[in-house]
């Protein structure tokens, strides 16, 4: 398996994974029962208690047509309150109330009861793989994700990955990260996608047989981390850069699919009494974290269909994977 | 009880709520339950499927501090594709989930399998009178709410409304309507808040008494509903004038108050092959329902406050209500 | 002359003046010539050079039926790197010339050739008082008012005011400011407005005669700034409040009214190396610059008003002044 | 010289410019006097008089370090008033003073005073390879330009595009055109580019040489006309496409870079009483005009490459020309 494709200019982090961005965890819980091969992956931030140590955080609508939950207050505050989750359409609601029910378990651990909270559920629609009508992906299944999170995880066919269709080959999970040196300090961008978008014969990144089935729903959903210092708008600003990442692979937005980046900063900001100071970026070097956000962007969404294997729709067709075509071709990096 | 406010100078819809539109109705399921006293209220569109009818929608985040759900997806593509519910902060999800579970129903007896939509859920915070954690909101209250709709409605503290607050005094359900005049034909702007916001020195309609507690958190839902034929850029232009009736009875949009309003148009669109032809509204004359939405949301609040008895939070403190200032000063309309 | 009006709950500045704000200062050139009836107001940021110091900055756009320059930039940055200037809509092109020209000077001193620069440019349409056709607003004339820049100016029919009308009255340039303590600390919020907008029959602060003409067309220019330390996205959030003190006078935010604010923060950032530290005020007490935006905006709005004379039309006419209706009936804060 | 670059898989139109588009006309003033090499193009509407015959027009920002003007309005309206106009970033004022003069004679030829109207003027800096300080582009320039419009228009470093560089190597207007074939009927969509932006590392459609210096401070402009029948919502949503073209050709959308797209459709709306009837596509069809804005925007900018010679500096440097690399590679489509 290829774990660092020879793609852009900067340097790959040690993992290759989001979890390079020191503190960040990320769980799956896996579903196959019937007809229904689902999951949920959660991406953990570092705080024990997201809502009482809220992170910078921000997120960036390419195409809308998508059910993620909690982007408007992510977009007012610039803040993150919870771990972000993701699974399928259909499911939001159920992931939802797990993750306030997560939640107010955490903080009753912590002493007080949470009344509010803002939780982040992001979503892609495999209802071609899956029963989607089900929506068997319950409180159980979000804590066993949120239980299992640590630095290593599987990506491909897994968590939230399970169902999805990329490029009309398999899609899934995939992560990448690149490392940006500053002033002498290195920070992490790190990328973690949910890929279930796109039509075959757009793809740009292999030459592919004809006659592949073009893919007319799907969705991509990528969430991003660093330990980068920068404000809630710098943060949008380079979350906007993951559209470059998307395109190169031959995308061109496509108007069913909801195309939706949210992130969040683990740099500190020190609080005293009414104001706090936080350290951001100078807006001059921002190019720095563009370049690694779309780097990692491409690359997390190729390691996605790079680690699922072929499978077959509910209706029997076959879903190819893109590693028939192209595991004896790229060379390590 | 007052029905008609001398608010503004546009002319009242014949009940005065926002059902005076066509086809609009309203259903609640109210909850008092050991400490729960919450519910939901439903927003029924006119088509018997706004899924496979969907309807010209819009809307607008005045403060983002809130957890209302489908935004993102209304906003890319200007339309609706469930009935608007109502509830509070932490049932949003397993009101999502019920909302999926009755469209998947509803669709299934139209003769199709649904795979993807768009639930649109709004919600308060209603914790200082109902034990929020519970989430007691389930699928049964859902459908009984959607059960009850009809063109007749209570107001006050029932559905969503059962436990808000505004100003410090009894919030709730309140509703109003203008109607307007424009070529011979009569349309209809039609107003339903969920009010539980503003601080009660703040408030400027009446004359209260000093030493009212100031209420910190709060939100207030505006839905709206018109006949009028407005295009989705139109129809979002209409609700940013929602914010001229809250601040005319004293907010200063509050940082924890979730300010959002999501609309509808029930103008018909007549498909021909690949295109639809739609009515819209000469831009010039946007005033009209620029002030009918002012006058309706204002009215709409203020009904919410008067339509609600005094009661008491979780920890005993009484909530007055403003009919105790006012019942007897203000004449009918 | 009343100098401080009882709006509000909070504290006036000393001159309640935007140049409460340290460092700010404000400066007019009127033309009265021929058939021309117009001016510039230039709000001049405290560094000497705003291209080389530049101070963090937002706007809002509340209705976009106006032509406002420089907001793009402003949004996308965070950042203000010329004086705020205003004027009359057709002038906006001279005023962005001259504002080029200006800061090219400036930087000439400063020893540096400069190839690119954000000219901010605000505006309201004066052309039912002035030729607005002349454009007769040029680079002399906006050295004049950045020359005549000081803490104290006139207010009224004065500067890019001359010729606006509010309300069916006449308005003009207004000014207020409030003090807010934090933590010991006393921070101003300071609002200079370009009143020009609303329709006599909704102004709500006064009674008026019956039979004044409405206004069709109008606009409102707000420029805020403040010493409060705010991140870009916090003091895009103050911006939105001035819908409320807009709203207290009366109007509906008509269709034909471009409705702008514009505002910056003096408070530094230390830079070291390729990062800046800044300092913001914790999220939780935003509610007091909301406030003091809200009030400063409602006074400033009456303020306008009520230090312009009566006046005519070119068309004969009459625009009769608040003034006329309140000089005996408001009393001293 | 190639005229179709076989990008895509849609169908030329016959000139394969902006001008495929019924009624639109292109105009260019080149200005090479001293140190200045820039100059000014224009996009004209099919209207006669575009203020009073307004299309629905829409923009989008991608990156928002850029001066363009005129878009406040035309995203709250969704119309187009004047022709769209490009210069470089210092002449923005002269040549929005220029437009306004030239509505103004347009306007006074119909019978009316104009007194307000919306100019649309975008930008680049061309400041290595001019004296942008000079703003040298005048009103007689403008019209110069305006009435040298026609169908047929040169590409390359002509009129805005003069001094402009693209991926380290001369960049200036290039345009592009694909065809949608939808229910029999045969539309149009077309684009063309100021192309300004790009580091040589990135430049993903040639082998280039190493060693030419990356290029810091940029910005791409992209108009685009259709005769589609399109929302102001939908049109916006085609032109978010836009970047897709960029990315293609190996763009980051750099801090420095403003990158901002404006279009309108020609398609007629028709007035009856206070409505008016507009006809728009399909939204499950966006996908052909989405991918029709992608290919044209990519084939659009390496167009405006081909057709420009090398070039130097203001400091002597060389401008190669994308040219000099290519001429023998690629075979007319």
């Amino acid at each position: 398996m290829l774990t660092k494709l020879p793609i852009g200019r900067m340097v790959h982090g040690p993992r290759n994974l989001i979890t390079d961005v020191p503190g960040v965890r990320v769980g799956h819980h896996t579903i196959d029962e019937g007809d229904c091969h689902t999951g949920v992956t959660v991406v953990m931030p570092p705080p024990a208690n997201p809502y009482t140590e809220k992170l910078t955080a921000a997120s960036v609508v390419f195409n809308g047509y998508g059910k993620t939950q909690g982007l408007v207050q992510v977009d007012e505050l610039g803040t993150l309150e919870t771990p972000i989750t993701l699974t399928n359409t259909l499911n939001v609601g159920k992931v939802h109330d797990a993750l306030v029910g997560y939640m107010i378990d955490l903080c009753a651990k912590d002493g007080f009861r949470l009344t509010t909270v803002n939780p982040v559920v992001c979503e892609c629609n495999d209802s071609s793989v899956s029963d989607i009508g089900r929506r068997i992906v319950n409180e159980e299944a979000v804590r066993c994700a949120i239980g299992s999170a640590g630095v290593d995880f599987a990506q491909g066919a897994v968590g939230a990955g399970r169902g999805t269709i990329c490029y009309g080959m398999k899609g899934g999970i995939g992560s990448a990260s690149r490392q940006m040196e500053i002033d002498g300090e290195v920070f992490t961008m790190g990328v973690l996608v949910q890929s279930n978008y796109g039509a075959s014969a757009d793809f740009r990144a292999a030459c592919l047989p004809e006659g592949l089935a073009e893919c007319d729903r799907g969705s991509i959903i990528i969430v991003a981390a660093t330990d980068l210092p920068l404000s809630a708008r710098q943060l949008k600003r380079v979350l906007k850069r993951c559209s470059v990442g998307m395109a190169r692979l031959g995308s061109y937005i496509g108007h069913g699919s909801g195309e939706i980046a949210v992130g969040f900063t683990t740099a500190p900001r020190a609080a005293q009494g009414s104001f706090s100071t936080i350290r951001v970026l100078d807006e001059d070097l921002m190019n720095i974290p563009f370049r690694a956000i779309g780097e990692a962007t491409e690359e997390a969404i190729l390691q996605s269909m790079l680690h699922a294997n072929a499978d077959v729709k509910l209706n029997g067709d076959k879903i190819p994977s893109l590693k028939e075509y192209l595991d004896h071709e790229r060379p390590e990096a």
